[in-house]
C-alpha cells in the first residue's frame, strides 16, 4: 500500500523537483501539500504550490502555513539561489487560481493524523515553523503520526557543514527555535542533510537527458533548473547541483538507500552558531547534558548516489 | 632570555602541576600568578596559588581575580575531579599567609603588560574572565601583551569533544562570554585543547618514577595528584591523567611540539551546546558568516607526547 505523505514546502526549485518525485512514486500517495515561507515569501511558496499542483494534476489538498520564523528575526528568502519568485525564471500564472484548504497548514496536519492514525508522514523540506506549530496547537500529535522526515540540517559527516553560515544549513538556519523543537518532540524523525544531499549530484548532463526523455515533466524540471544551476555554475563552479529536497522523498520511498545514525539532536539557537544542529550519537556520561533527556532520531550519514539518481529518472519517466 | 608569563589560574591538581612546570623552566620567567575562580572557589584557588607560592620559593606576583563569571550562572567547583578545596587531599594550611597584590588580576595584567610592552605572554589554564576583564578595563592591552595562550576548549579534532558537557570543556563552558571575547580580541591567541591533551598522558608508573626521583617536588606531585587519578580510574577506568593544563606551559617552552590549525573562533554562549568552540579554518564564502570578521587564531590540534613528557620530566628532575 502507498504510503500516505504531506509534504511541507517553500517551493523553491528543488521542491518542485521533489514534488514531482512524491507524485511520480508510486508508493507514496501525495495526500497534502502545506506551504511555508524559505526559499520564497509565504504568498509566492503558497501560490508556486497550487500552481505545481494543478499544472501537473497532482490531486492533493493544498493548506498555506507560517509567514516567518517561531522567534528569531526572519532571514527572508533566498532570491539569489531560487529566483524572485521561488521558481527560478518560471512564473506561476499571475491569475492562478489560489485552491487551497480553509485549514492552516498546523490544524490540517493535526486533523489529518488523527483521521488516518499511525498512517501519515510528515515530509518538511523547508523551515520547521509549520510542525513546531503543530506540536503547539496539538501536543498529541506525537501520537498518531507514523513518521517525520526532513530535508535540512548538517552535522558534519564527511566534512559537510554548513551552507548558509558556515556551521549552518538554511532551513534550520530559517527557523531553529522550531527545529528544536520538531527534534526533540517524542515522535520519530529523520533527517536528510547536507552530510548526503552533498554526496548526491544532478549533473547538468543527467538533467539534458532527463529534458529529452520524461516529456513535458522532463521539460519542465529542465525549465526550472536553469537558474539553480547558474548559481550552482557561478557560485560554487560545478554543472549540475546537489539533491537537496528530492532525497528526504527518496528516504521515504526507499530507506535502504540511506545509511543512519541514531542519537538526540539539538539546535544551537542564538549567537554566531545559530542553527548549527548537532547530535549525540555516543552514551558516554557528561555532567551536564541537554541531549540524553530527549528520544534518538535518525540522520543520514551516508547514500547511495547511483540507486538514488535511478530511483528519481524511473520515476519521473514514468509521468511522461 | 626568558620568556616572561602570568599565569592565570584556578588551582585545582593540574593547575598546580602547570605551575611546577612553569617555575622549572629555564626559559620561562613567571613574573606574576593571578587567580580566578574555576576548579574550586576564588578564596580556595587563591590560597592554594600563595600556598605553592610560598612552599616551592617561586617568587611570582599574586593578584586575585575574578570569584565567577562575567553573564552566565555560575556552574559550582570541580570538587568531584579536584577535591573539596582544589588540591585533592592536601589542604593548604590554615594560617596559610595570602600575600597578594592590592591591584586585581586585570589591573595587574594592564599594568604589567604596559610596563614590559610585547613582552608579557598570558597563559590562562581556567575559566577566561580575567583576561575578558582585563580588555573592557584596558582595550589597549591587546597591544602590550606578547600573546595569549589558553588550556581550554574542544574542536572535534581526533573526534575530542567535551568533557563537562558532550560538546564543552569545563574552563570554557565556566564562562563561555569571556572566552568568546578573548579569542575574538585583536590580539594572538593559542588555544591548546582536549584536543591535544587528550592525546597526551601521566601514566600511574610515570607519576610514580617521578615521586622518586624527584624529591620534595616529585612527591608533592604524587601527593596532589592521588586523588585526580581516583577520578580518572574511577569515571574513565585509565590508570593516570591527561596533561591537561602543563601543555599550555609547554606549548609556551616549545611551540615545536604542537601542530597548530589557523582560523577564527567563536564559542556558543546559550542553550544546550552553551561553552562549545568552533573554529573557521577554510576561506569559503558564506551569507551570514560571523567568524570571518575576527582575526584568526592558533588551534592546537596535534601533539607530541613523548616529547612533551620527556620536557616536562627534565624540567621537574631539575628542581630536586
Amino acid at each position: 500500500m502507498a504510503q500516505k505523505i504531506i509534504f511541507d514546502t517553500d517551493p523553491g526549485i528543488d521542491d518542485a523537483m521533489a514534488l514531482l518525485f512524491a507524485h511520480a512514486l508510486p508508493n507514496i500517495d501525495m495526500v497534502g501539500i502545506t506551504t511555508v515561507f524559505g526559499n520564497g515569501t509565504i504568498e509566492d511558496c503558497t501560490r508556486n504550490a497550487c500552481y505545481l499542483n494543478d499544472r501537473f494534476n497532482m490531486g492533493a489538498t493544498v493548506a498555506r502555513g507560517a509567514e516567518g520564523p517561531l522567534t528569531r528575526d526572519p532571514v527572508g528568502p533566498t532570491t539569489v539561489v531560487h529566483g524572485e519568485h521561488g521558481l527560478g525564471t518560471i512564473e506561476a500564472p499571475a491569475d492562478q487560481p489560489i485552491n487551497i484548504d480553509p485549514r492552516s497548514a498546523p490544524v490540517y496536519m493535526s486533523e489529518m493524523a488523527r483521521a488516518h492514525p499511525g498512517e501519515i508522514t510528515l515530509v518538511a523540506v523547508g523551515p520547521l515553523t509549520n510542525l513546531a506549530l503543530a506540536l503547539e496547537y496539538d501536543p498529541e500529535i506525537v501520537n498518531y503520526v507514523k513518521e517525520v522526515v526532513i530535508m535540512g540540517a548538517a552535522f558534519g559527516e564527511n566534512g559537510h557543514r554548513g551552507n548558509i553560515s558556515p556551521v549552518a544549513e538554511a532551513n534550520i538556519y530559517d527557523d531553529p527555535h522550531a527545529a528544536d523543537l520538531v527534534f526533540t518532540a517524542d515522535w520519530p524523525v529523520t533527517i536528510v542533510g547536507l552530510d548526503v544531499t552533498h554526496q548526491s549530484f544532478f549533473s547538468g548532463d543527467y538533467l539534458d537527458k532527463l529534458r529529452d526523455g520524461a516529456g513535458d515533466v522532463g521539460q519542465f524540471i529542465w525549465d526550472v533548473s536553469r537558474f539553480y544551476l547558474k548559481f550552482y555554475s557561478e557560485r560554487i563552479g560545478v554543472d549540475g547541483c546537489h539533491v537537496h529536497d528530492p532525497s528526504a522523498v527518496a528516504y521515504v520511498a526507499d530507506p535502504s538507500l540511506f545509511i543512519t545514525r541514531q542519537g538526540p539532536v539539538r539546535v544551537v539557537t542564538e549567537g554566531p552558531a545559530i542553527g548549527m544542529t548537532i547530535q549525540k550519537s555516543d552514551d558516554q556520561f557528561y555532567h551536564h547534558d541537554q541531549w540524553s533527556p530527549s528520544r534518538a532520531q535518525n540522520v543520514c550519514v551516508g547514500v547511495e548516489n547511483e540507486r538514488l539518481l535511478q530511483l528519481y529518472w524511473d520515476s519521473i519517466v514514468s509521468l511522461a
